[in-house]
């Protein structure tokens, strides 16, 4: 079963927006087991955008094509499948109510423009999800199918995810379902990852119920991708526990969560768990990691804040960090018991370093020094981390270094 | 002259990493007034490579091929493109001399692997800039031609700018040279931008020396880029000139700088100028706005540092806000007299407000106040915003809109 994704909009092909909707289709096509051989990005033109089509079902047995679906004249992308498939476009007066229906919830009228978005090729079928104003349509052209989804990034993945996936599952005359789970870590580099699973992988690849990939993702950590096929939804599940419980021993402690945690909503809610408060003392990343903490829906339960100190002064006067460097084991502590003592949290995180170019103190950018001050019973202190990599990198893997250390010490 | 793009990479396909090159690339094309009709993702397989690039020769005048041109046996661009033209690689001395010498520079031997980059198709031409190990091709088709340049971006934008654009306009026949500038602005919305320059856009249309473009970029403000033709260097930079002078009165006081600014180096280069220090509390940007200042270098000459005070207590305890509400004007005026008085800086900002998902002392999401506390001679006072959008586009907003008042301050 070949899948191939177009995206319509001249914007896209103008750089004023990064396709980026093709790449999370593609990374779902694959954790589906679908092929996907071709991304084109075509720009809002009638005839551009029927030749890519033809083309496109004449290589590969279905096509996601995303975008051109809103209300404008701009939005050709009903019309162009209507040609392609040979038919009329008729009103489809379910999808029109439905319209009116949002708009009216919101005090508004439909303006007429919107009655375009209710056109349906004949012998298209809308696709249930609609979290917007814009349908998605399911259009079979013979034995293949185009599926027309918005533009807009979370309309389109709730229709991918809803129907299309399943739907090309079916075509593929796969009887199963597929699911994956994500272990997120940190702590080990990709080729260390990759030498620790190696002897699972072969066994895998020699026939096993489940398949590994690794994705590095800066502050979201490294990620280590199961995925399985199973008859249903049990089986599937049985099959990720059954391979999550083979690798997590090999993996230890580097696994900080699963699929959407991050480092920063794993440590709120285990600090939340045992009844302690947080604050953090920044001057390498600069409030960098304090805007990571605060983007956690609910960080306030947990979160008293922080200071930034990006001068020496400020770190003395502020923090009471002694006299002498301000870029070493001791000056992070002494941020980290600092900011405690300010906010009156019950755990207080420090960074100074070199974030670069220039270096500091003698020390060459990547040079980094957490603390971490904690309640009584657990480990307080401070570490060195040598980090690659430029201003941006640093602050990431200095967050990421740090929020991993304070879940390490809280058990 | 056609231009079109092919992205080859099986990881652009699974969406491992997000094809941001082509978007790049397509905006420079634009900007030199090359049209890009197709822009095409193909996974690491010769004979689907081949067919993606025979097709753009046929539909296109010229096509930039990206990726592909590293030293392992995954790298197959060099090979497919001399089997479009028709010839065999030769080893090319002057690249293979040019790797070693990188190689030996660094202490190290090269790899025989390497010498795969020195392979190039016969008839084909090295591309002068070669940052890295790979070098980029210029090989001609007939009265077409391809442009090999690696996926790195760093060496691919070396590459295109260097050579391949005024290659393309070379060939297109355009003698002159082209050029943009960017007009940054905050304090008007894109349709408001529009009107204010409709009549100038209606007559540069009849035939002016200029066009003008709208680009909305979060925190990074709302780009006005005007572009021109000109015989040469100086001629281009004089309507370039010409046309700022004339939409500068009707823009105001909103444009903030030119090109590369952000509202943060232009706010810490005027801050430095008057010889004052910044610091900044923040409540509803968390460490955002600290973050983006962190960001430019150089930062520490004029910024203290701030206080990410989330939590009620702490804006009473750090910063002396008194009893009550604190999302209100008084509080935000408030934090911002209290980081000036924490940090002994000269001019204090501050942000609070409700960042959404849920109301904050019965005001919705998107409602932010902020304060700013100035040494005297200057206005100091706070000011409701109302945001739209989502917790990220508060503070990306609240950040700019901030700011932006700052500067406009200043003088």
């Amino acid at each position: 079963m070949k899948v191939e994704i177009v995206a319509v909009g001249t914007e896209l092909l103008l750089g004023q927006i990064v396709d980026t909707n093709s790449s999370w289709m593609g990374a779902e096509l694959a954790a589906a087991g679908l092929d996907s051989h071709f991304q084109t990005k075509v720009g809002d033109n009638p005839a551009r955008i029927e030749a890519v089509l033809r083309q496109a079902l004449d290589r590969s047995d279905a096509v996601i094509c995303c975008g051109g679906l809103g209300p404008t004249q701009d939005d050709l992308t009903r019309e162009v499948i209507a040609e392609v498939m040979g038919v009329d476009l008729v009103l489809d007066e379910a999808i029109e109510a439905r319209i009116r229906d949002m708009f009216g919830s919101r005090g508004r009228t439909m303006p007429e423009n919107n009655l375009r978005q209710a056109m349906v090729p004949v012998g298209a079928s809308p696709i249930p999800q609609q979290p917007g104003t814009a349908p998605g349509l399911v259009c079979p052209v013979g034995d293949k199918v185009i599926y027309a989804v918005p533009g807009v990034p979370y309309e389109m993945k709730e229709m991918v995810t809803g129907t299309i996936v399943d739907d090309l599952r079916r075509r593929a005359g796969e009887q199963g379902v597929i699911a994956s789970r994500v272990l997120r870590t940190w702590g080990m580099s990709e080729s260390g990852l990759a030498e620790v699973l190696a002897d699972r992988i072969t066994e895998l690849d020699d026939g096993g119920d489940a398949t590994l990939a690794f994705l590095a993702s800066g502050v979201e950590g490294l990620k280590v991708r199961i995925t399985a096929k199973g008859v249903d939804q049990d089986d599937v599940v049985a099959k990720l526990d059954a391979e999550e419980a083979v690798i997590r021993p090999l993996l230890g402690d580097i696994v900080f969560g699963l699929d959407d945690d991050t480092i920063e909503s794993v440590v709120l809610g285990r600090l939340r768990e045992l009844g302690l408060t947080l604050a953090v003392a920044e001057s390498v990343t600069g409030g960098y990691m304090a805007g990571r903490i605060c983007a956690v829906p609910g960080a306030s339960r947990v979160f008293r804040g922080g200071v930034v100190a990006y001068t020496p002064e400020m770190k003395r006067s502020v923090l009471g960090v002694p006299d002498g460097p301000v870029v070493n084991d001791d000056a992070a502590l002494a941020m980290a018991e600092g900011v405690r003592r300010v906010t009156g949290a019950d755990v207080g995180l420090a960074t100074t370093g070199v974030a670069g170019p220039d270096s500091l103190e003698g020390q060459k950018p990547g040079t980094v020094y957490v603390g971490l001050s904690l309640p009584e019973g657990y480990e307080s202190g401070s570490q060195l981390f040598r980090m690659p990599g430029d201003r941006e990198r640093v602050r990431q893997f200095t967050t990421i270094s740090l929020m991993n250390l304070l879940r390490q010490r809280l058990g």
